[in-house]
This record gives structure tokens, C-alpha cells and sequence, in this order.
């Protein structure tokens, strides 16, 4: 497929590239500059940050392209704009593409009715230039969760993504855990995304119902 | 209730006696005596070994006592005796009485086919005096998975019991994992399956059902 | 011995008496009421809170007894006090009586200049009934470190203490956890505590020191 | 600096080029073909596996190269041949070229004794593809304990190395735990020890000892 990338430049950007070596790069959006080699893209993958939403929106609407969008920190307003975008083109949206979080998002939602009465609390560990804390995959597992939990975040060194949702009671401990062992998890969750979206009907789709999708199969 | 301990001097028969506080003992099965004050047990609790079984059985059988079995290390004629007293009397059994690691045993049954593909391992940890390896509960676990996991048995110190379900592939690692803070929490499990089966109807019943009546109520 | 207990029905109140049952209780202090045989204690032990501490040391001075403090919490003014009490009494002193937390502190002391270009966070994980945050053993593992470590606490359940000191850079991740099985454990070292105070000359000790006198033998 | 690599289109051999990236790949020498740009490399770097001992350990006699080798799994024999071979060229050997496990076996050395009376066990996480098991830096750090641990190896997806070293007695529990984030690390080890061998007097070092070194500068 043809593809284009927002933040060619960083450290996801360099994963993706990797992920889709099959495919062809032909349009990349940096901070600095914006490159095209004159074709649409099918999809439009963005792991970037919020200041280049309506940039990479209205990309998507002028090419028609599907949308792949693993940008954290998301507001109401930009849910609204990629609602919008998904009246004409596809779009899979996600804080976190990896398979393992998204079966334990389903998992805490199925089964955290059975553990409302315990505390629970969450923690995460990311390297030390993620910015934005909680990780947009915290709040992800918290939503599935019955009530809020206090959510603690370390950031360290060059650690790609740990994950911890932990319950307890006066007489037992149960923790769920998940870690990212490198980014490129992510890069081919996107991947699985953007084959997706690539031939899916117009419409705002979360990742986890593409894997639920692929799961029926 | 009037209730029959068997394996009363031992660490469990100690945290049964607390937890049954409220409740009479009313018969006392050990290595070096038995005594009874005459009355009938409405249940017998028995977490001894299997050494015991055949006459727990016997007293079940004689006493018209419901039982409530968590010895672990039972074979296929074991499990066919309790199978056979179910016919008589309510029969509770389980490797593992704490709620956690019976829903952790519902979410691998569950979710498990989602992670076929991964690698997984089991690893639990004990108290250097328990004999068995691997721990009943680890074998309840790995029933509930697609397809036989290595499980890995550590014998240390004081621990009353961790266990770790760890799936991982080429890009990501989950695990579930479940810590009993001490003994007392089987204690109490077994007070809440002696209860259902003082007034269930004669079957053989495992905790897990046991704990989805309750939840359904 | 003879030893005074403050805070004598609470959880570790409730522990200290198990652990020193072949010694002799003779003075309790408790919010409602104090008590005494008459005797006067060779050691007083201490693991109440902040508000008790003047009358405690003010016992000490009184019955010429020995201290054993616990107490987490305490202010440079409480600190004071102690040391002045140590000119008359031994008092041995910690946030933490376990061996096992004092061995970590002693390893961080020696071996953190190593680690000193690494990230490092400090998480800590105690029963929802403890009121102080970060936990006193957090508190003395920072002070083991080179500089100030990002302190997390979760307060969930029944969980007697779990600390984790984690250091992570680019490439790796070391942690150093510690675990106690129950709050036992910190009445066993009380009791090692007030053995040693028993017969020590007057002075201000850390129970590290205590540890340290004892391996030496 | 010059340097030849024994094993260059392995998973390490690719990580050992990228840190390697700033100096100059002069010779490779793989199952399939051996390469040579004519020149002399002043440090070979192998860590492939055994069966390549004997041809590197010739390759370093003919060149007068220094010689970083991270084989694991070698017997007596192999290691007779290396103190041989260090007595004409420096040569640096280690079954764990992060300076994290280092350190974590300095520390175990130190102090095991005070933790001579605890239980303790071993648990190492690998990708799948490892095939030596228990892993060379399980044995390194077995080495530094006071009497043998039961060594538990897992191996699973695409795990770069965990280590676990696990102490527990009747009351507490404490864990020293190393996580590879990614191969990575080990090439830039490998990079320090080839830096430190370039001018580095003839003899036997182990990766500790020049770590060590670095540390007093």
C-alpha cells in the first residue's frame, strides 16, 4: 500500500518505517518540512502529538486517505474531528497498538464487575522523555475498570512501556501486567491497522475492534 | 454450624479453627487421634493430604456430613470416591479456595484462545514445607489454557503462595499473577463453601461454581 | 525480660506480644488507658504513632527502661528527644525492624554511587489502613541513595509492605524489592532490638547497628 | 578502531556493528564464510558459540589481536585455552556484558553471607531461540552466592534476559532483578571492553575487572 507517516523523524516514525517496509512511503509530515512524492496515500499513519491533528485531518480529507492515529493525550475536541473524519474516510484510533494491552482492556472490562469491591491501583513505567503522564494506555485500562484508580507514573531510562493494573483485598493480591518489549510492537499493531483501514467502510473504529475482527476470522 | 476438621494441628487446620470462629467444632481427624463430641458435623473440612481421603470419605458417608475438600494432589481415583460421595452429599472441591485465583482460573478459560500463539509458562512460589510441585492451583491453571504450559515450582522461606501465568511473544509479555498475603485467606474460601454446602443439594461441586452462585445473587 | 508495650491493641501491639510470649508483659499504654504489674519494664517498645512519643520517653526516664522505637513518622524535634533519651538509655530506633530491609539499606549505601547516572524511583505498596505516605521504609532506602528518588505509594488491602527500589537508563533495568511475608517479621526484630538494648550501654542506635553488631559475632 | 567479528549475521553480531558503528569492521568470520580487508583487527569481538572458540582463539595468535569474547556456555577446557591465549593478548571474557549485572554480582558477592541463612532460587527469562539453558549470566550470578541456587530457566516470544535472584526466609522476602531492555546493552559492553583491550596489557580480564577499572578513573 502507499502510505503516509507524521513524525517520520522520531523514535515511532523509525519503527513504522521499518514495520512497513513492504509498503511505500509517499508522503511523510515532520515539524520541519512536509515531503510528498506527488501520489495519494491510502493511509495516513500518525503517532506524533496533538499539534499536528488538524494538519494530518485535513491531509485525510484532501486524499481521501484512511487515518491510523496512535497519538496520546487526545481531548474531546480532537474525539469530535476524528468522529467527523470518519463520516468520509476510515479511521483506527488507539493509545496503545499492541495486541497483549487490548485483550487486557477487554479482559478488565468483562471481568472487573467480579473485583469491585477490592482496591485497585495502576501503575505505568516509561522512558524519561515520554511527556505525557498518565500514559494515554492508562487511561485506556482505567476506563475498563468499574470505578477510578489512582494511577502512579515512573518515568526511567529507556523503558518502552510497562504496564501494571493491580487489585487487592485483605487477604490476596491479584496484578495484571504488560510490558511493550520494544516500540515495534506498536509499528506492526499500526500495520495491522492500516491493512484495515485500507479497504474498510467509512467510519471511527478502535483498534481493538479491528482485533476483534480479525479474531472472528 | 456443627463442623468436623480434619488435619486440625496443622497450619491450615490452625486458620480453619480462626475463621470458623463463629461456628462449633465438633469432631477433630488426625494423624495421632480423632475426636468427636458426639454430635454429627453438618460438613467436614478436610485440607490434609491424600492419606486422609478414604476415611473422610467414610465419615462423610456414616455422618450424612457435606464436605469441603482442598487437599491437593488428588488422581483420577480420588477424584472418581468424590465424584461417588456427590451422589450422597454436597461435595466442595478445590486445589485453590481464595476468590482471585478462581476468577484469574475464569479469565484463562476465557481468553486463553486469544493467546494461543504466544509462548507461555507458569511459575509458582511456596513455603519450603510444602511437599507437592507444582501446586494444585498451578494445575488448575493450566487446565484452563489452550495447551500444556512448562510450570516452574520455587520451594522458599515462609511464602504462603504466588503464582504467575506469563504468555509472551516476539514484541510483548502478559502475565497474571496472584499473591495469597497469608494462609487465612483459603480459611475463609472454605467458610463460604461449607456454607453453600450445609444447605445445597448432594453433588460434587467445584469453588469456582460455588463462587458464580454467589456472584449471581 | 520485663517489657512495656505502647499501643498494645493494635496490629503490631497484637504481633510484638506473640513474638516476646516467653518474656514478660508488664506495662501496656493504649489511647484509653495504661497499665502496670507494679515492676518496671527493662524495656519499653514503642511501634504506636507520633502522639504517643513525650509520655513514652517520659516512661523511659521514669523506669530507667530501655527504648525500642518503631514509630514511623517522626519530625527533627522527635528525633531530638531520642537522642537525648540515649544519654541515659539505650533506644534503638528505625522506620523498618526487619532484616531484610536493612540489608537492602546497607547495599543502596554502599553501591549507589555506581548507579548514579541511572533514573531511580522508589515504590512502596502497604494495607489501605496506613495512614503516613511515602511509608517510613521508603523514606530510609532514599536516604541510602545519592540523591532524591520520585517516591509512589499505592494503599490497597491487606498488604503488610512491599518496596521496590527501581534504577533503569537506557539500556537496562536493576530493581531490589523486599517483601514482608507479615508484619511479624518487624516484631521478630523488635524483640532482637530490645534483647540488645537490654544490656547495651546508653547511646542513640539504629537497628542496622544492632544487625551490624550481630554479624560481626 | 580495527575490529573483526566472529558470528556477524547473528542477532548479536547485528546489534555489535550499530554500537560499533564509529569504528572500522575489518575482518567477519561466520559458519557459511570468512572475510578479511587485509588488515590486521586490533580487537576480535565473538560471541557466537562454541563451536567457533578454537578458529577465534587462532585468529587473535595469528593477528596479535585483543580478544572480547561473550560465548556462554563454555567448559574448562575453554577456559584453560583463554588464560593460555592471555598471556600473549589481552583478553575480556564474560557471560554478561551490562554493566547492570556486574554490578548485581559484585553485590552478591559482598553480601550472600549475610544471607547465608535464607533460601534462595534463580529465575531467568530468554527468547525462545536461546538455546543454552541455565543462561551464562544465571551461572555468573550462582557464582557470587554463598551455596548453590535451583536455577529455573523460562524461555519464551522475543525476551532479550531477566534475571531474578530470589532470598526468602519464614518472614520476608527479597529480590535483586535485572531486565535487558534490549541486545543493545550487551554491544555497548562489548564496545567498553574493546576500547579497554585495544591498550591494554596481555592477561585474562573479565568484564567485571574492567568495569572496575573504569570506576576508580
Amino acid at each position: 500500500m502507499r502510505y503516509g507517516l507524521v513524525g517520520s523523524t522520531g523514535r515511532m516514525g523509525q519503527e513504522i518505517q521499518k514495520a512497513f517496509a513492504d509498503h511505500t512511503l509517499c508522503m511523510t509530515v515532520d515539524a520541519e518540512k512536509t515531503w510528498s512524492d506527488g501520489t495519494q496515500p491510502e493511509v495516513i499513519v500518525d503517532f506524533s502529538n496533538r499539534s499536528s491533528l488538524t494538519n494530518t485531518v485535513n491531509l485525510c480529507v484532501e486524499n481521501g486517505s484512511a487515518l491510523v492515529i496512535g497519538t496520546t493525550g487526545l481531548n474531546e475536541d480532537d474525539f469530535s474531528m476524528l468522529r467527523e473524519l470518519g463520516k468520509d474516510v476510515p479511521v483506527v484510533q488507539s493509545y496503545n497498538f499492541s495486541v497483549g494491552v487490548n485483550i487486557l482492556k477487554m479482559i478488565l472490562a468483562s471481568y472487573s464487575k467480579l473485583l469491585e469491591d477490592w482496591d485497585s491501583e495502576i501503575v505505568e513505567i516509561h522512558h524519561n522523555k515520554k511527556k505525557d503522564a498518565p500514559s494515554g494506555t492508562a487511561i485506556m485500562l482505567q476506563d475498563a475498570l468499574q470505578k477510578p484508580a489512582v494511577m502512579h507514573s515512573l518515568r526511567m531510562g529507556g523503558i518502552p512501556g510497562d504496564h501494571s493494573v493491580i487489585f487487592a483485598n485483605e487477604g490476596e493480591v491479584l496484578s495484571f501486567n504488560h510490558r511493550a518489549i520494544s516500540r515495534a510492537v506498536f509499528a506492526y499493531g499500526a500495520l495491522e491497522a492500516a491493512e484495515f483501514a485500507r479497504t474498510a467502510n467509512p467510519g471511527f473504529y478502535t483498534f481493538e475492534e479491528v482485533l476483534r475482527c480479525k479474531l472472528k476470522k
